[in-house]
């Protein structure tokens, strides 16, 4: 089971014709043939519509909206509906609310509201998911099942408390490897009957919110429970369409670096990966660029789709700019070239009322095709149209790693000392942020990946080590790999306890360094960090942190200039086997990452065309029958200007480009490349 | 039924014998004596000393603060009790403290925390009401009762949830009406049955407080409910009083530009208006005369009662400035202008104890006459006393209005998108401020008011527009009038569903234009605006809010300078009828505003007579026997000298005027001239 | 009952060998050893360990616990083991857990979690403190007695709503004294029975947390009787402990200004102080101080323990920086210049697990000897061996005094006006920074305490005023000795009531001010004040608060410079007996408040031997033979050369000073001289 069957990238989106007389249908598939829309997600919040009350079903609706889709040739993406639940079904069973992180009960409203633990909705979901499936299995324009909506959030009910140790007793066995495990000796804290475990929460471990617990240990497991019981919803329901739908493919969209569920833990399960993409501003191509590697990831480099993008503004933020002309269509083609196999919007018509009456959609408010988003819709609708089959299933043939871990990440960041001001995302946007500038293609993928095939593996702040982890990235070194890792990297095993060892711990021998203690600091404290030496020297800036280094056989390469640690090392690499593993001790500004891994680059070819050019992206996809797509992304308000990097036809205009002719790039504009064979 | 009758503007306010000894009333009135102190507000929070158990009333200690007052020669404000209920009643009936908005059930504390919806709160207050009014009926010195105490809050009991859904019943009949307004095909909301609603709070569809709902239908309904469920409790009160006091007129004391009520479905249940003026500072001269204005608007240019300001400090803010000498005196006479019959401060005596210990009073702590409060109080005393019935029931003849409306300030703060940033009240507060610079006598008037005599209406921010307002406007552009309004006006009906056609819907054909689309940044994103051409040409700043114009016959008067936009319009002029209707798509600063409001008031002559002379406030009333009497009032801390726009008696000092003569105002200065007939 | 017996200031700490495995323990000992630790803290959260069930106790490991640390001749701090309550008991005994302020009853979690009045907790706490002494009572190795853990926050819940009320029946007999008391005539809140009063929370009086309440009466009370509750925790322990260990002294670990719980109500029950010192940077040498000598103060003078501070950094800030090289040895002497009579760690190995693995040890993770940490901490053992039984038993000789009050803290700051801005603690400091930068030798004492052997008392901020305290200020005024106060003294009796006379109340004859009426501003608005005249002019600023003095015979020694009341007093002195009252009206800036201080300290022989050099902390303590330890701390990170004030030897380095001779301290640097006799 792999990526839905299409003939080209299918464009179009959410629809919602639920919500609108059927008169209104017809002008919407007339501007849908004007916009080359050709696939519909329908039905992700229909549950009160198809069951509008226990034990009654009603599909009457939806199946002249589904047979509207189809005689209009519209594919489409049909959702179980289970997003929100209903009215009648939280006021007839109180326990399908979830109880939140306060400890309060809630009652109906909003949406994603289910509890995951509740028999009541996994009996009734299921049920509902088993129905569309039988009901629309056999409708050829359905391609893909959409189960649930931006899996999320958490319940601490007593449902989920007992869900919590019937998924402990799994993991532990016993009480007395549960208490090893939590360090329950700390704070009298020893659990000597199942029972006595609670959520962690405002009324128990937490104070401060969600980051602050007395026991990290406890605290990662309810992560880890919460991802897995929504997980157990998502194959509920799957589990329900594969009674009628052996062969359909089956997703659910996700939301990219979303904190509270590790997707990876949920990559297995799902036939092909699909995200929602609403970045917070104008600024944030790299950023996007690593969340479409990352969703890419999850299933071994199988494309994704790109479920839901706003066609212009969004509506949930306190300030919700514009996307300016030309960006939409931009950060379009970005995920494609990044492994989209779809391009579809939140939202085909602009809902009327309650809280997402703002948000942009393709068809607004007075239903004009003369709008400057429905214009842009459509050009890209056309585009789309030309580039026809060329990107399906293509793959990026990436020789660098960039680990990301949630484990990491939640260990990281809710734990005490030594800095809250320490984000993982951060982090890692900086690591990344370089290798996006150098152009390099890479890989996001878990700390469990193959590592094999990689030159080069960067692993910022990987602070949790599990498994054989650094003995694969021993490997990497060992036969001539590169492995960049940094500070508050290799501090815990998988229970969250620290290594009995100098940190940084497992990685230690690669790294060939210890670290004999470290300081924290407000952002306000700078320490200077000079990088190199000769002509090669530049002075960067440090913040946050700074791990004071031991050398154990690595080589300087950066060292401090402030403070009574002023001289010692900040950055080093260290030969191992045939290669290096590289540790940076300090919280380098982006001159300094960028300088390190540049450092770290050089011993492997794999920049890309354009390392020096700013705000010129590339990216390349090998198609199944062996061409390669290159695609060049201008994400400045000015055009630039280089040359072509090898010969090939632009897959949009159908020029020709030779190797080293003048290529120019509009503002935001875009080439798609297919590099002569 | 209207004012209370007296023989010249009362001067008092809110007196708590109950805290003291007897022997302690005797200096008070000896000081109120001297003061020329004539009217006192009794028994605002007696209802633990009238009730102390229940069935047990007990006026004794009542009766002798009434006797005291009254043998004194000093009017009463009598006041039925009801501001905080005892804590007897809160242990007997649990059901009478409120559920807050996280759904925590309170216990006894406070004030102000009945929960509005409880039979046993109604029950009991209303009989209290009945009771002191049958007491002190007849009793010749209470010349009007005031009912509660600064109504507000909100309750989300399910006593409340109960009064919401009758009331829903009431205003949709049937659930497909009610499913409908909502929207609630959206995120599978419909309801099937009248119990499945809950009251809209953090267990149901908010998070982040108040302003963030998933359905604004349901908040705003719910912020109509609560307006009402407290109205309610007013009417069950003013019912009971008037059981045995059929003429005396009834009021309660509003806090004026504040949210959670909406003053105009009160304002015709009482017989006058009244509120409590505490500025948060020292610059809100506009914002006081913009509040005066409205609660004046209440009751169609009726004038109001003052029933409170400090004389001094006020306690409750994190930082509490004291009133620089002379702020106390011009303010209570910027009331004055602006429509007060009564000039009463909170409090006569400073409190002892609790909370308001330190809030400012006539008396303080030490019993003192000589202190600098106690002589400004005699002073304005003195005046008051000079100017008797001089003002008694005069109007502004304005020929101005601005619309203010409480469903607009609802909508557009709960409203997901475009902007949190967009505040109502600082949109109105701009758009007032160019009026009042302006000199212009107006009117703050109701979506409802009759718009008939006016020759220009000013409508900021009127996100919601009911009824048959838009013809109303219409018609005053229609017949030579100007209308002005600004971005995100005209979107949404009573429901808070979008008008399906181009913003501004309904406005569209009065302003001449259609907006596009709309662009929302944080305040540190600026666009300049060129307003107007050749020597009147200005540049000005706008922020947060930017709608894309697209003239549909609107002359363009101000256009952006910047962004992709640049050179497009953000102020429009459009011919309608024999007036125009003007547009300001941006957010612009108050030098822009106030371009703009001069630039649509020049058809009108209705400038006062110093619109060039800044901080010189001027106001105009009419008596009953059509004498007019001009206020000019000198905000500033040095003295201004001007002409004489007019020749007259200055009441305060007796001193005549010329027309052209110089007039010099100090420092916080005040004429009130009784212009010549 | 007092000090514990020791030869030498004891060195050492936490220590958790229940943690690890008992190879690990020989490891820690034969560190321990090069580091000449000999004294550890056991069992401070050792409950579920010692007491895995109801009625089941087992002593096996901590036997072995105490017989090893015995066996290697360390002595033993042996806590009761209730700092935190195990698992089992929260779940077989809800009522053990505690209800927060928001009124959410917390289940297991975290650590001091019990609630204090409940039954079960307190049987069974002392049962465990009962059994615990018993059975190491008559081990040698045992010096002292640890209750419990830095007891602090407070429970909601209706056991301790009815402790609330027999506390209310204690101390005021009747609800007629108590109404009185409360002032409950303002709101209606009279109570009739006790039984209508409730705990003051976030569902009773208050608002915007635990500072804002509608009744200050009410909310100092609990305030009081949770200091109280937790107290009696405390003597049920001490109680049960002295039934087998009649003479080993009892402490628990305070926490310094820790507003929570009065520690002057706890002083006289401890038979000594002792705390735990975590300063939030490395910039409160002077805050360090004041805590030292608020500790020492507790109990007259006493000699008190350095019961906990981090070796290196700490784990539960926000950011968490290091100790830098020479800080902790620094100071630690700092404590023991002061008045510590022990030098202790929290903690000696470092957790693998929980919230406090990142917390500094003596020996890290990887149980290295060759850190910097545990080097620092193995030269002050050698240090500390070489001073011996010399301090031991020490006194300072003050002749001032500082006013550190309790009560008028938690009035002050649950105020209703006049500024939120004002902080009590910031005051004090401020004042106590200019005695510390003179050299004083001082005490921080209670408002109770005997004040007659000083010279000079220093009183900011005092807030309320309590007994017979205001006559003994001027008792000592008129022998001749110098008080000094600061604006919001004086203002409320014991219930937080006004004074019902001019302000500062009882403290007006001694200050000869009166204060008509004061201003409240943000801390943007500075008011310059003029200190001095001639020469000694100094121009200084003022902010906050500004209080209008009309002196009543004080001389004027300042005044405002701006505003309405420019040229009006804002420091005042009074001639009053022999001696003087000062009077500080105003927010001055550290400038200001030191040179008033200055002016105040020069009728009185108190500066210390180096007033003029910033940094170097001197402090004198007595021992019991009479002999003077002079201790100099250098705080700067740069060198200070100075001159020896006085022979002696340095105990450090057995090196001789003699007066007038040259005297270097490196940077951090500590000199101990024993004065010649």
């Amino acid at each position: 089971m792999s990526l839905p069957v299409t003939a080209k990238v299918p464009f179009g989106g959410d629809y919602n014709p639920e919500q609108w007389p059927e008169d209104v249908w017809k002008q919407d598939h007339r501007l849908f043939d004007s916009a080359r829309i050709d696939l519909v997600t329908i039905g992700v919040f229909d549950w009160a519509l198809v069951q509008p009350a226990e034990g009654v079903y009603d599909f009457s609706l939806l199946d002249r909206i589904v047979e509207r889709a189809a005689a209009e040739g519209r594919g489409i993406c049909l959702a179980t509906g289970t997003g929100a639940h209903p009215a009648w079904l939280a006021k007839a069973y109180p326990e399908v609310t979830r109880t939140d992180f306060e400890g309060r009960k809630r009652r109906f409203g909003q949406r994603h509201n289910s509890c995951p633990s509740s028999p009541v909705f996994r009996r009734l979901s299921v049920e509902l998911a088993r129905r569309v499936a039988r009901r629309y299995a056999d409708t050829p324009a359905v391609v893909a099942w959409h189960v649930g909506n931006e899996y999320g959030g958490a319940c601490y009910c007593d449902l989920c408390a007992a869900g919590f140790r019937a998924w402990l007793r799994h993991r532990y066995g016993t009480l007395d490897d549960l208490n090893a495990a939590w360090y329950t000796t700390f704070w009298s804290h020893t659990f000597t009957d199942w029972e006595q475990i609670e959520p962690p929460s405002a009324l128990t471990e937490h104070w401060r919110g969600p980051d602050h617990t007395a026991f990290q240990g406890i605290t990662l497991d309810y992560l880890r429970f919460s991802s897995d019981a929504m997980l157990a919803n998502f194959l509920d329901e799957k589990t329900a369409i594969r009674e009628s739908s052996p062969s359909l493919p089956v997703t659910t969209n996700f939301m990219g670096m979303y904190r509270p569920i590790d997707y990876h833990r949920w990559a297995a399960h799902l036939d092909f990966a699909s995200w929602d993409n609403y970045p917070p501003d104008d600024e944030s191509a790299a950023r996007m660029a690593l969340t479409h590697d990352l969703m890419r990831g999850l299933k071994d480099g199988q494309p994704f789709w790109l479920m839901e993008q706003s066609p212009g503004v969004t509506a949930c933020r306190d300030v919700n700019p514009l996307k300016r002309p030309g960006l939409m269509r931009l950060w379009s083609w970005q995920a494609v070239a990044h492994g989209a196999d779809a391009v579809l919007f939140f939202q085909l018509r602009a809902s009327r009322g309650a809280s997402e009456k703002y948000h942009g959609a393709v068809i607004g408010h007075a239903g004009r095709s003369d709008t400057r988003v429905f214009r842009e819709v459509a050009e890209l609708g056309a585009e789309l149209d030309r580039l026809g089959p060329a990107s399906l299933g293509a793959r990026t043939p990436a020789r660098v790693a960039l680990l990301f871990d949630w484990d990491s990440w939640w260990a990281l960041e809710i734990s005490d000392g030594p800095s809250r001001l320490v984000r993982y995302q951060q982090v890692v946007l900086a690591y990344h942020r370089a290798l996006w500038d150098a152009g390099v293609d890479l890989d996001v993928v878990a700390v469990t990946a193959d590592l094999s095939g990689y030159d080069v593996v960067v692993a910022p702040a990987l602070h949790m080590l599990k498994g054989d982890l650094p003995q694969r990235l021993e490997a990497v070194a060992a036969r001539g790999g590169s492995v960049l890792t940094t500070y508050l990297s290799g501090r815990v095993d998988e229970n969250d306890q620290a290594f009995l060892m100098d940190v940084p711990g497992p990685l230690g021998q690669l790294m060939g360094v210890r670290i004999d203690e470290w300081d924290a600091r407000g952002p306000e404290v700078v320490n200077p960090v000079r990088l190199g030496g000769g002509a090669d020297q530049v002075d960067v800036e440090a913040r946050l942190l700074f791990e004071l280094v031991i050398p154990q056989g690595a080589q300087v390469v950066g060292t401090y200039q402030a403070d009574f640690y002023a001289g010692t090392p900040a950055v080093t690499r260290n030969s191992f086997g045939a290669g290096e593993g590289w540790y940076v001790a300090a919280g380098l500004d982006q001159a300094g990452v960028s300088w390190v891994v540049r450092q770290v680059l050089a011993r492997h070819d794999v920049l890309g065309p354009y390392p020096d050019t700013p705000d010129l992206e590339s990216a390349v996809r090998v198609a199944p029958d062996g061409s390669r797509l290159l695609f060049l992304l201008n994400h400045r308000a000015e055009p630039i200007e280089v040359t072509a990097p090898t010969s090939g036809v632009d897959l949009l205009t159908g020029d020709r480009a030779l190797t080293g002719s003048a290529l120019r790039l509009p503002a935001y504009g875009v080439v798609v490349l297919r590099e002569d064979g």
